[in-house]
C-alpha cells in the first residue's frame, strides 16, 4: 500500500470513476489504495462532486450506511448537448452526403471515438433513469453507437444478427417486415445473449418506418425481456407509416431534395419544442 | 471564463486528457479555460504525469515550444496486461463456452463494454508506435473491440462489410476463401470510408487460419492503404495453414477436447516468451 498525496488521489480517482460510470464504488475501496482516511477520501469525493458538476461531466452520488459509497452518472447538460447536436447536424445537411434513394453517408460519423462518445453519453443521460441492464442494437453500423452509449451506462452490448452464425450457439429467429422496403427479412439473436426479464434499451443509427426497431421488439418478446427505451440517432420526418412512437430521436431528417442536393435536418424528440428555438 | 482552483482544475484536467488521448493540448487551452498562469497549468501537468506514470494509467509527453502543448498516451503495464489476460484466459476455458464446431462462445466478453477498454487499451499500448491513421475490421463480432481499440488511439473505425449496402455510396469488393471453411465468401469497402495511402491497424476477434484477415490486407490494396499492425483477441494454435504471420494475439487457443469439453488457453504473442512462465 502506497500513500498518496491529495492532489495525486484526486488524479486517480478521477480516472477510476470515468472508468467506472453507473457503479458503486465502497470509500474503503479508496482509503485502503491510498492509505488515507475515510474522512479524506470524503473531501476529495467532494472536491470531485463540485468539478463533475461544474463542468459538467455528470453527478456524483453518494450512498450512505455500511453498504454505501459513491457513483458516477454521466450526465450531459441540455445546452452542451443541443450546442453539440446543432454543430453535426450541419456536418449532416452537407450535400456530399446524399447518397442514391435519398440516404445519408453517415459512417463517418458513425466511426468517430470522440463524437461516439459525446452521443453515446447523451443517450445514457436521457436513459439513466430507465435503468437498462443491456443495451441492444442490430448490424451493422449502429454496432459503434449502442457501444459507446453502453460503456456510459456501464451495462452489456447485445447485437442482433441478420443471419444464423453457428458461432453463437442456438439462436432465435423472427421474420420481420421491413418498414420502408416491405421486404420480409430474418433477425436473430443468440438465446444466452440475453437473460429472461432483462430490460433494454434498443439503440440505432437510422430509423425510417421503424420496421427494424419493430422487429427487435417482437424479438424481444421472445425472451420476455421489457424495453425500457428507445434512442435513434437520426429519424425521418415522415411519420405517416411510422410503426413504434415511443423514442427518442437527436435529429429529424425533414426533407431531402435529391435534384437540389439539399438536406434539411432539425433537433429530434431528444430536445423539447422550446429547444428548437 | 471561470477561475478554478488546482483540485479542481486537476479533476477537469484528468478528465479533459482522458476523453483526449493521443492529442495534443496547447497549455493556452487549460490557462485560457481556467484563467491561470501557464506556470500553474504546468505544475498541474507535472503533479498528473506523475499520478498517471505512477498508477499504469499511461504516459504524458510534453512538446516544448511555440507550438508544443501536451498529449496523453495509454499504456497499460506489462504486469497488469498479463494478470488481466491470465483472469480473462480462466474465463475462456470455462466448459459452457464450448459450441459446436470447436468454437468458443466469446460475445458477453465481446459486449461487455469495461473488458472491452481494457482490452483496447492493451492493442492501443502495443500499436501506438505504428501511429495508424484508422483501425479496421469486418463485421459483425469485432466491431466493438475495433472501436474500444480505435478510442484509446483517438482514430477513426472502418468497418468491412460482408456485402454490399445501398447506403454506403459506391464499394470496392473482393473476394477471398475463407481459410478454415474453404468457401469462396465477399467483403467490401465504401470507397469513401478510407483515404488513401491510409495507415491502417487491423483488429479482430478470432483468428484461425487467417483468411479474414489476409482478405482485408488484400482489399486495403485496392485503397493503396498501409497495414501497420495487426491484433486478434483469441488465435487458434494449429499455425500449420496460417496464411499470415504478422499480427499480436492476446490468447492462443491450444486446444479443445469437445467429448471431455476441456479447452485449453494460455497466452499470445503479445506477451515475450518469459512472460508465460
Amino acid at each position: 500500500m502506497k500513500k498518496l498525496r491529495r492532489s495525486a488521489r484526486l488524479v486517480d480517482m478521477t480516472q477510476h470513476l470515468l472508468a467506472h460510470p453507473h457503479t458503486l464504488i465502497p470509500l474503503t475501496l479508496f482509503s485502503d489504495q491510498y492509505g488515507a482516511a475515510k474522512s479524506s477520501i470524503s473531501e476529495d469525493l467532494s472536491i470531485i462532486k463540485e468539478a463533475f458538476e461544474g463542468e459538467g461531466i455528470g453527478l456524483l452520488k453518494t450512498v450512505a450506511g455500511a453498504a454505501g459509497g459513491v457513483k458516477y452518472i454521466p450526465l450531459t447538460p441540455r445546452d452542451q448537448a443541443a450546442r453539440f447536436t446543432k454543430e453535426l447536424i450541419e456536418q449532416l445537411e452537407k450535400p456530399e452526403r446524399l447518397l442514391p434513394g435519398g440516404y445519408l453517408y453517415m459512417s463517418d460519423i458513425l466511426g468517430d471515438p470522440a463524437t461516439l462518445s459525446i452521443i453515446g453519453k447523451m443517450f445514457a443521460s436521457a436513459f439513466a433513469e430507465a435503468d437498462p441492464d443491456v443495451v441492444m442494437t442490430v448490424e451493422t453500423k449502429g454496432i459503434p453507437l449502442a457501444y459507446a452509449t453502453a460503456s456510459h451506462l456501464n451495462v452489456p452490448v447485445v447485437i442482433v444478427r441478420r443471419d444464423n452464425k453457428v458461432t453463437e450457439g442456438s439462436v432465435v429467429s423472427i421474420n420481420y417486415v421491413s418498414g420502408s422496403s416491405k421486404r420480409i427479412q430474418t433477425m436473430s439473436l443468440a438465446r444466452r445473449a440475453l437473460a429472461e426479464q432483462s430490460r433494454v434499451l434498443i439503440i440505432d443509427d437510422f430509423m425510417k418506418a421503424g420496421g427494424t426497431i419493430q422487429g427487435m421488439i417482437d424479438l424481444l418478446q421472445e425472451f420476455r425481456a421489457k424495453v425500457v427505451g428507445c434512442g435513434v440517432l437520426v429519424e425521418t420526418a415522415d411519420a405517416s407509416e411510422r410503426l413504434i412512437d415511443d423514442y427518442i430521436s437527436l435529429a429529424k431528417l425533414k426533407d431531402v431534395d435529391i435534384k437540389e442536393k439539399q438536406i434539411e435536418i432539425e433537433l429530434g424528440s431528444y430536445f423539447p419544442r422550446e429547444g428548437n428555438e
